[in-house]
């Protein structure tokens, strides 16, 4: 793809001189997100102000039929953001304003690059709540949120990002601007493509304006960590909560390789873990009645107590819920610092997730990986990070995708998916075929092709490679 | 359309000889629904026993091109199930097994033709809830409700259908078969294909089966009647509720004419209004701890008590509450059972229910039309019904459409839109330009096509007429 001087021009007539830029450091810079060590820079990064400029951007990109990619915050692990064909860049960096809190009713309305805990620190002061979590949200955006249909820990309460968006102004991948559906919570009005935006992974259109539902704050909250012995018996406790009527706020498992490595990463956090225990669940209630919050945890600690588990520390000052948190944050980063690594987001039916633990390890051995898991069990979405460690390149390049796709085929087998919240994105997109049947699939590459007859916008992911 | 034996014998082949229809007493039974007097019988009503069979229904209706359209329990308010073009009604009455509950992951996966009330009564018998609930739910079906993204009474606190529906067996209009999901609570995999279905009201594709998120039962419950002296206090103390941090599980609004109307169609329920009282208030709220919901019920008591209202009922056996529900669910046949009518859907963010409220009578009386409002205030979803009464045929037939556009016109610029829970159906297809630009329509419009290439699957739905 050659970028000529006169798509140049008209993208720098667009944004203004200060707004463009091909020097190699920047574009490296918009060259990469959280996935892997991966690197495909944009061979232009624009930075629109505003719904218009990013219109007449993409209308350039149909013009010339150039490659343009939606770029956010850069913390995605599906590497959704990637300029994998180089082309255009557009950075989503200013439009980073709160456009309205509307407390009448529980509704905010955003720019797309406001970062998510901006966003509900600003909600907050209002006594609000928008309870999308993601472990990311003090770096990541709205807006990539809603590309991936982000979840996190509060999802299995609250649910996910899709939950909470009411309407898009979109920029459809055609240069034409539309907003999605309407400002209320019921709506029954023509295909819902709100819902068809939300996780579509920058491939149907831009979103450049966002609003979401809010709800009321709750003032408490209890958490709980549990050491279990088991591994698997972690998982069977997820479901066995449930069935004694209580819906956690947050239920996240994390193996023992997990928190030993994160123990290490992290400062200020003191847990000791008897040498015996193999995971630990995380389990959090909320509401605005502390009473009630301590008969819930009364009944969850009944319930863990027929497992075998060692004491259960009971977080009841800021200070130590913080450091837990902080403690289950920071895994992800904790586990990839010690390794090359690729990671899948594997998501089944809660009571489904010993199986699924179980059979991964069993992957593994047969592979020969090492795997540490962790993630949110309440909802079933259980985070799989294989390590490379002393694995050869050569094993690494062709053991691990079939590993991979073993993986992906017993989440199928067990009513699950691929993707839980990362999105499929780059990495994944060459697994699609195990969830979906080609009349699916053609089903789908007919929508993109529809919303975008010159296949401009992000190409290349979601869709499997042709053969 | 001319069905010939040709035609005929190939469906017969399909579903049997006892399960293919032709004569006029079966064709006028399946031919009309609950929207005003209209009446379009198909030429043929088949009933399948299994999704093969819905298939290779479909597989002639594309041979032959010939209009289709899925049949439910005939309660929609939108005309959705109509065969305006007479061709093969499939009547899906057949689909009335409950698959499985699933009490280990809080999901039910059913066939559509099984009620929704027995589909909640059946959970409820295993502790669990599936909260939507239209007003017709002791007739209406679950596949309608998915077709039209139902809500209810109970959408304010717990959503409506599409936020319950996790994965759907759909039969594409050509004959092909996909599930659209996953049975999970995340899932970041492809296009929301189970959403787009949600909602597109039979016209993207025929739902075999459906995986519904199921929650844990709530057992207690506290209701409130509130009487207001003026209408638009009763809309105001609405959002005034939420703002004082309370989610009520229903918020259920009357005017004063609906109840009048209502008390004398149903037997059994006694109200006295005083005469100055314009409108009441339904309020629920539900939980677990009954002395939590006493708290709450005082504090929506303070919160209406700042509008002039008379003494608050408040009902608290569960005679009085099947009453006061019994009166509510009644009030759209009753005001309905009063004269030829047509109803509008309307719903707003709850906050500007009043102005739509006013904005509703200045219309009518603009256009010398009496209208009868009632509905889900708490997610500001109101349902308006023109009552004909002494109006001439001829101001019927050519002033209310124009004040209906109106009406719609006030709902746009109030940041709401069309329909909150009926669909558009037949009867407010021609109404869409005022939601939508051309271009937004026009990608509605391709999707459809590219879901039905032949057209085949409810036709004329939705979509406006070509002028």
């Amino acid at each position: 793809m050659n970028l000529n001087p006169e798509i140049l021009l008209a993208l720098e007539t667009i944004v203004g001189t200060s707004y463009i830029f091909t020097d190699e450091a920047t574009r490296k810079n918009y060259g990469h997100d959280e996935t892997e060590d991966l690197s495909f820079p944009p061979q232009v990064v624009v930075k629109p102000a505003n719904t218009f400029e990013v219109s007449e951007i993409l209308k350039v990109s149909n013009k010339y039929k150039i490659p343009t990619v939606p770029i956010g915050a850069r913390t995605g692990l599906s590497g959704g953001a990637l300029a994998i064909y180089g082309g255009i860049g557009i950075s989503m960096e200013r439009f980073n304003k709160i456009i309205e809190i509307d407390e009448r009713n529980l509704q905010i309305t955003t720019e797309p690059g406001v970062i998510t805990q901006v966003l509900r620190e600003a909600v907050a002061e209002k006594g609000l709540l928008y309870p999308v979590d993601p472990s990311s949200m003090g770096s990541c955006w709205i807006g990539g949120n809603i590309a991936e249909n982000a979840g996190g820990a509060r999802a299995l309460k609250y649910g996910v990002t899709k939950d909470y968006v009411l309407n898009l102004e979109v920029v459809l991948p055609t240069g034409d601007i539309i907003w999605t559906g309407a400002n209320t919570l019921k709506n029954s009005t023509g295909y819902n493509l709100t819902q068809l935006m939300v996780g579509s992974e920058g491939t149907l259109g831009i979103v450049t304006k966002a609003v979401l539902k809010l709800i009321p704050q709750n003032n408490y909250n209890v958490l709980l960590l549990v050491p279990f012995v088991k591994a698997e018996e972690a998982c069977e406790a997820v479901s066995a909560i449930f069935r004694a009527g209580i819906i956690p706020s947050a239920l996240e498992f994390m193996e023992r390789d997990a928190i030993d490595w994160t123990l290490k990463f992290v400062d200020g956090v003191n847990v000791n873990i008897n040498d015996n225990i193999q995971a630990h669940l995380l389990i959090e209630v909320d509401g605005n009645y502390p009473e009630i919050l301590m008969q819930e945890a009364e009944k969850i600690l009944h319930v863990v107590e027929q497992f075998e588990i060692d004491e259960v520390l009971f977080a009841d000052t800021d200070e130590q819920k913080n450091a837990l948190w902080k403690l289950r944050r920071a895994v992800g980063e904790a586990v990839k610092s010690n390794s090359i690594y690729k990671e899948v987001d594997t998501v089944v039916p809660r009571y489904e997730l010993p199986k699924l633990l179980k059979g991964i390890k069993e992957i593994g051995n047969k592979y020969g990986f090492q795997s540490v898991c962790y993630g949110h069990a309440g909802d079933g979405n259980l985070h799989v990070n294989i390590i490379k460690g002393e694995m050869t390149d050569d094993n690494w390049q062709t053991q691990v995708p079939q590993g991979i796709r073993e993986i992906f085929e017993l989440t199928i087998g067990l009513k699950g998916t691929l993707s839980g919240e990362h999105g499929i994105g780059l990495v994944q997109k060459n697994y699609m075929d195990i969830a979906f049947s080609k009349v699916h699939l053609e089903l789908m590459e007919r929508i993109k092709a529809i919303f975008d007859p010159n296949n401009v916008l992000n190409p290349g992911k979601i869709f499997p490679d042709e053969e």
